[in-house]
């Protein structure tokens, strides 16, 4: 592996799971593959999850790891080229992120999108820049529009907690106060369809499908309480819209996950991403209730999806 | 020790005092106890002190060390029970206390009180929702009413300088320009009347009697001057008035300690827990004085009262 | 070597960089040196650079690193003697620096001018305060008027890059749109002229001449086109007036370093310290050149001129 910042960076998603599952039996067994090496983390935004978790799958791997809020701890950067750098950016992409390749040998993004111009976050400008300008392999900790290592880790804890051979996971649409990027549900939805373990079914209000290109070959169903039956995984997220991009639009508080409508799945697993509203997203009797509730299992899975995305890039350099 | 938030985590807080000096006469033989594990410091209030000796009585075991400030790193957490998260807060203390212990083997908190609610600060609900909800040893780094990493290292102080039997210790009140917590206090009254070997007076302007529960069986004496008569160690710490809590209240800038006071005791050590304000706690006369002013010798075993906790809870887990 | 905050704490320069030219050969080699050793680095002012290199080299060197933002992480500190700190100020230099003592092998520290009062910054207040009260060696990661690791690497970079034996170096002020420290030119400009290796010549507009006392014996050249024939490097640098110290004045943007001008050189080559404006210190036509443009090559040495300096000091302590 050399990059990872998409699936496309994956040579075989499903044995990339098993080989996960396998690091996590023995997590400490490849420390001598991070020695003298130092993974560089650099945040755009604010971060616990992966903050954390990524330092601990660097320390797993015997790695030395930097991390680094750019904006605080350092300064504005400018992407464009040929820009007359005479304003409020100090240094360009091209400098900062060959700088970086000379201290570190891996370098780990965080960034969102602007949700201002829908063609200038897809075409991500930051992760695209990092990745022309290094010369270090670059890892997306969440990008403007794709989130791979929680996508890794969430099919990762699905085959972990399956109990049948092909399980049914619903993708729901959940409402939320602010607007949020649709790095979490296209990530999500590309690993599960490219994933031969899976049937995949996403339900959202109209208006609310996700990007076309994401969703080709996925089945979406309109009718949340459809969608649910028979499901043996409900992943809830929300998302603003792909077609209003940008646009708040009114929130139907309807669309909440409760322990009313995961009656209706095939005793089913609740999983989020985290952080979540409680009784907006998703209500306490779902969070509370420990059969169902698997976003603690996902988010332990985090470690060991960055894990075995390190390992693969150290043994590869 | 499971957790290490107040004196009841302790079993016998004589025998610690000893064990932490053991300690620091070879801080670096226990590295292999804190190899592979990674020590979460997890701060809410700026800190240089606690920071600083925390994250090397980490490495001096052999930990990784992951430091997050909540708020600029992260973001705002939701501690009621059954709320509705529609507004500021991204995330439950219920998720977050998990999450965070699937990362992090030990979990260390700093905090402070808001000093509006007495009640509410006194039920320490951020320790207490973390004890509650995490499943990793907490260990208090100062919360809103204690602060047992700090008392700790001023009993291995005050056994390292004493040249009595059985010292006696003053706590004296201190004018200061801002309304403090009484967590440094309330912990070194547990600490020092837990102890078989110190005689502890504390002596405040009236109204600044600290919460009664704590002072049970401490003598107090309102008259500074006496106080210091024989007093083998003062040591000086403003706090806030627990009667008129949160109240800022006249300050009596006569209680400020200074050479000329410090003559009356028995060639008595200065200790505060720093940062200290000069001219207004404390005088230069007393802070210059190297055989005075102890305070750089407490600050140095803040290093070691973190290692011998994170010790024993590393060999007890 | 006991400290590092300039080049008076260097016994023979060129000698240290055929050390550190020694040391990139095998940068793991000392490992053994850093071994339960912390470097604390403070940071009063943002850094990517210095932030990344300086860990790197001390990682490199088998230390445990600690990385502290005065003001954010922390609070201000009161540098005055004999202040009645009952203001903004809770800490006096003189406990923080002896207390950061306590937790550090070696101390680290960032800070800048406020470019107002010459006098004042040219005493190097944080600094000299550091290395009066702590305990422990100072090393500068750039100072009010001095960045010694910075000019260490360039002349490491030199040294790498040349092809005479001697070459000539050109110190070029440049354009830039807001006031900036005198840091970097002055350490340029002392360490060109300490090495045995290079001949200087320094060229500015009038009004933009560095500390007299710092440009004693070295060549001064109005004609920024004359000062470039025949140059074999040009390291350019905005600064703002010694003489109008703190003053803004005109810019003059003429000075702008471009391919046009390099051509008069002998095949120069292009150094900066970065972050560096494009199109207003430098023109994309230097700075997309791949054989001028050495800046990376120099960015690079930072670890490396770091990790001399912290390998000399571990040995002599």
């Amino acid at each position: 592996m050399k990059h990872y910042t998409s699936i496309q960076d994956i040579k075989n998603l499903d044995e990339l799971v098993q080989e996960a599952i396998e690091l996590k039996k023995a997590p400490f067994e490849h420390k001598h593959l991070g020695e003298n090496k130092t993974l560089g983390m650099i945040f755009y935004n604010p971060s616990l999850r992966t903050r954390l978790s990524t330092q601990r799958a660097g320390f797993n791997l015997g790695m030395n790891v930097i991390v680094m809020n750019i904006g605080s701890d350092g300064w504005a950067l400018e992407f464009e080229d040929g820009a007359v750098m005479n304003e409020g950016k100090a240094e360009h992409i091209k400098e900062a992120a060959e700088v970086i390749s000379q201290y570190c040998d891996i370098i780990a993004i965080r960034t969102f999108p602007e949700l201002k111009d829908r063609e200038l976050d897809y075409s991500e400008p930051v992760i695209s820049a990092f990745k022309k300008y290094a010369t270090k392999p670059i890892v997306s900790m969440e990008s403007a529009t794709g989130h791979p290592l929680q996508a890794l880790a969430d099919l990762i804890t699905i085959e972990e907690h399956k109990i049948v051979a092909k399980p049914k996971v619903v993708l729901t649409w959940a409402p939320h106060p602010r607007t949020l990027p649709q790095a979490v549900p296209n990530s999500f939805v590309e690993y599960m369809k490219n994933s031969n373990k899976v049937d995949l079914v996403v339900t959202c209000p109209e208006g609310y499908e996700l990007n076309p290109e994401v969703m080709e070959g996925v089945t979406v169903e309109h009718n949340q309480q459809k969608a649910f039956e028979g499901a043996d995984f409900i992943y809830a997220k929300n998302w603003s819209s792909y077609e209003n991009y940008g646009q708040a639009g009114d929130v139907d508080y309807s669309w909440i996950v409760d322990e009313a409508k995961m009656k209706n799945t095939n005793n089913g697993k609740f999983m989020h991403c985290l952080p979540v509203r409680r009784n907006v997203v998703v209500a306490d009797d779902v969070m509370d209730n420990k059969e169902r509730n698997i976003t603690i299992a996902e988010a332990n899975n985090r470690t060991y999806s960055a894990q075995v995305v390190l390992k693969n890039i150290l043994e590869n350099s």
